[in-house]
């Protein structure tokens, strides 16, 4: 398993927040300006502004400034790694299990 | 989508961390006590219990002190939300891209 990845690292802080998430769902329906973003959200500017480029940096929105206007759309990165990370997690529980059923089935045979 | 989740924030946050995840997969073959811990990823025992009270708020460790020794074992949580997040934004994604894929394919044929 992959452990000590920084895209990891960036990706699951990146989206540990509410509004974060909400960003990103906003976006993949429609671009959106930081304005509209900091109205659709509530927020000042500066707040939401910390917000795309947590973003950003994880890579999973790009923003382009035409003359005063930042505008943002989704990033290239899909969360596959996270997925696959969680994924994995799930398939280390699963085997683990597996191994405490067999362990009580084999603890049942011995006493008959 | 679950955007206003807590759990999310809690669950996310607990993995976006390398040392966390590396617990979550220490732990995942086998409990251990704060001081083995400590001493599989070179910590001291403070800078180690906070990753285990962080990795525990989040329902995905449990720790059990008896006399001096608390073990910690896996909690119940599978990360099973955070499974369906990133799934749903795939989805949501390849939604995108279809209807993206069906502008330029009409465009195409307005050309003809």
């Amino acid at each position: 398993m992959v452990q000590y990845s920084s895209t990891l690292d960036s990706a699951f802080t990146a989206v540990a927040d509410p509004t974060r998430r909400g960003i990103l769902e906003r976006l993949g329906r429609r671009e959106a300006t930081i304005t509209e973003l900091a109205e659709a959200f509530d927020m000042t500017l500066t707040g939401l502004k910390k917000h795309v480029h947590v973003l950003e940096t994880a890579g999973l929105v790009r923003t382009e400034k035409v003359g005063r206007v930042r505008t943002c759309r989704l990033g290239n990165r899909r969360l596959a790694d996270e997925s696959a990370w969680i994924a994995n997690y799930h398939a280390m529980l699963d085997a683990r299990l597996d191994s405490l059923g067999s362990f009580l089935e084999r603890t049942k045979g011995d006493e008959r």
